[in-house]
């Protein structure tokens, strides 16, 4: 009897998860269906990146895509639309920038393409001349100390590496000449430095991004040349070692500003005091429209809870699309937001990033306990249809990032990687870059994942 | 001691598949490197598409493509490369596309975009003008009938449905309309028909490919218009149903003219009777440069040789690279090509085909015995690293499908699918649509597939 019982009871809950699989399984197609067939992200990315277009922190663009998503999201009829104020740095390029090769025996002077790394100083009007010292990394830079490099421009020049499948890989690898490179060269008396662009392909493309510079070291102008006049630069250097580079940047950092992260709920019909975080950046780089970056993780998030608008989903859980403010030069925006969680006692029980661009969806990555990220794994049969296959231990994005010190699970949306590094920081991240299907599919793989935490949980 | 000997015997023999799959994995990573980071079909690409351009069957281009590919397969050393000559069709567009609504109560008269279906005839100056009939597929059409059909345009309207996920499924569903419209319209009296293009999206790009009219019925002059005129038109023809549509066209088939397919081997060292080959289309539609149709597949094919000589790699088969002529309004190369190999007693132990664009790879389909696809089946987590998921029965390519008579397994090389038919028989599939990462991960796939074939065959 009490085997019957037992038996009984298993084929229950096999039946009941079971027809939870399904209903899950049918619940996630309605939220594909609108997507690709009614979905709003494309219109909204084409109004953001179109009409109002680069939003560097601090600039008239910035302000007026804080009132946009303002807007986008009272229009949409959601339960609270706020603002969260939040001072930001607030850098400029200046108008001019210029790059030369002066004094080459070869070619005596050549133009070269260069755009100011972010946060960087300018030279002002006078430029900064020198000879230039090739490095690949910071051990060589070490090797070479301050003889060598006193008075120089350091040029660091190290690829990143194609063979890696997950170009974020190869970004990280690269990375720290840009973030990083102009604090070492500082170190050892160089003033200047030129930094390979962190692109993907040897191409002619300025690929630009932030710079932090070290306390206690002299702050030196710095540029990005792109990949292909590197390998230029690099080539015509081994016969021509005196060769001097000329740079002029009015680039500065001004006062801290005012701004705001933006925030649109749908309050939650059983348990709105348990909160599920879906954002983006509203803040870009000035070069370009900032479409993939990160133009596309806001209208995705937005679009998430348009989706649930539009097929009458109530969550019982409270459901929040958060546009935070300021990540490429600062991340003040993501510290703000996490700083009001913990003052006002809020209680996460998950936040995610879509800040890899609005690519081919292939997965989730999770940061968080085993038992939640087990419990996002255990999902990944229900994506198989949609060509998710990547469901990974490790995940979430800058912004969100802040938010683990109180324990909250982070979940990094990951669409396909191979394509991002092209477009990353370039003047080339516009509205034409993004595929209107990828984007709406990209939305819709983070609703239904919204959508199975809202049901079932992290725990 | 039977029992030993045979524990011994599974032990070498896991053992050994276990060495062998190392071997094997470590193979294909240096593949993958090599293409990486020494890749040339990006290159050749370029070459294809920007020093050549759109290459219809019997055009000077395709001519030149023809010669081009066998002097660069020349220039990689392969050990043969030869013509195949074959007659092929010689359609041409004309110069003009003029296509207008007239008599409309509520716009008078508006120019629309409209350019002609493939081997389609052409109107001549005096244009073709009438009524319009919308229809969405040929049972509608068929309801209607002579009475209202006779003496007006039939109007193609069922887009392409946006739910599914592979898009080729939607194109399917959607392409009987261009292919055999005209024929099915011309049945019931019809004196043009107007196709809405074949978008996975609502924009304003014209698509146009060939249709294929059949006998003993009026050839009937067809264009396509772009999805958004489609709607347009179709929400005119609501409050207007006798607004007159005019289209001018003046395409016409010419006599067939000699051309080529091009192929390029590698000798087997151990079993050279037997051959793998590997291919795309050389010929293109006029309107673009035909990068992803199939420029693409052409580079990727002669890649996969280009990538064995680099590597050192002797294979013990013989290796194709096969461009096929004429695919795109006639398929007179594949049938060629099959003709050829029955003739020639020739032994193909598989065929492989690009044709589906230079996206991002995410497998292959093959279509053989349950051996065959078994063998295929089982190398699936080979691919694993590199992003690949799916191995699946049933794939190929429009032209090494006449090899099925003999028995050939076929294999399609699959990209993902989304954007695809944002660039298929367009003006814009030129080569800036292609991105380099892509296409060179598409190579390494279709190369590390031929190199196991190679290796273990399929049976």
């Amino acid at each position: 009897m009490m085997k019957k019982t037992i038996i009984l009871s298993l084929l229950l809950l096999v039946s009941f998860t079971v027809f939870s699989q399904d209903k899950d399984a049918a619940y996630i197609r309605k939220i594909y269906d609108e997507a690709l067939e009614r979905g709003e992200s494309y219109e909204m990315l084409r109004y953001l990146t179109k009409n109002i277009g680069g939003r560097l922190s601090g600039s008239p663009q910035a302000a007026a895509a804080v009132e946009w998503s303002r807007q986008q999201m009272l229009s949409y009829g959601f339960d609270t639309v706020y603002l969260q104020p939040v001072m930001v740095p607030h850098w400029v390029r200046g108008e001019v920038e210029i790059g030369r090769i002066v004094n080459s025996r070869k070619l005596g002077s050549k133009e070269i393409a260069v755009t100011s790394l972010g946060n960087a100083v300018g030279t002002g009007p006078g430029g900064t001349v020198a000879e230039l010292v090739e490095v690949q990394d910071f051990q060589q830079l070490a090797e070479l100390g301050e003889e060598k490099i006193k008075g120089k421009i350091v040029f660091f020049n190290r690829p990143m590496d194609a063979k890696l499948m997950d170009t974020f890989s190869a970004y990280s690898g690269a990375s720290n000449q840009r973030g990083s490179g102009p604090t070492e060269a500082a170190k050892y008396g160089a003033i200047g430095v030129v930094v390979r662009s962190l692109s993907s392909f040897r191409d002619d493309v300025l690929h630009t991004g932030s710079t932090n510079y070290g306390l206690n070291v002299p702050k030196i102008p710095a540029v990005a040349i792109t990949a292909k006049d590197a390998d230029f630069l690099s080539d015509l250097l081994k016969d021509d070692p005196k060769l001097q580079f000329y740079f002029e940047t009015h680039a500065q950092m001004l006062e801290d500003v005012l701004s705001y992260n933006v925030v649109g709920e749908i309050k939650g019909s059983t348990h709105p005091d348990e909160i599920i975080a879906v954002g983006g950046h509203l803040d870009s780089w000035d070069l370009s429209e900032g479409a993939h970056d990160d133009g596309a993780g806001c209208v995705q998030s937005i679009e998430v809870l348009r989706l649930f608008k539009a097929l009458d989903y109530k969550p019982k859980r409270t459901v929040r699309a958060v546009m935070f403010m300021n990540e490429e030069n600062g991340l003040r925006g993501g510290r703000k937001y996490a700083e009001l969680a913990a003052k006002n006692g809020e209680n996460h029980i998950a936040a995610m990033e879509s800040d890899r661009g609005g690519f081919l969806p292939i997965g989730f990555g999770i940061t968080g306990t085993q038992v939640e990220q087990d419990k996002l794994l255990s999902w990944a049969p229900l994506f198989e249809p949609y060509g998710l296959f990547q469901f990974k231990r490790g995940g979430g994005g800058a912004d969100i990032s802040p938010l683990r010190t109180q324990d909250v699970p982070t979940i990094g949306f990951i669409p396909d990687s191979q394509r991002y590094f092209k477009y990353h920081h370039t003047p080339i991240d516009n509205f034409e870059a993004v595929n209107q299907r990828e984007l709406e599919l990209g939305a819709a793989s983070m609703a239904a994942v919204i959508y199975l935490i809202d049901q079932h949980g992290l725990r």
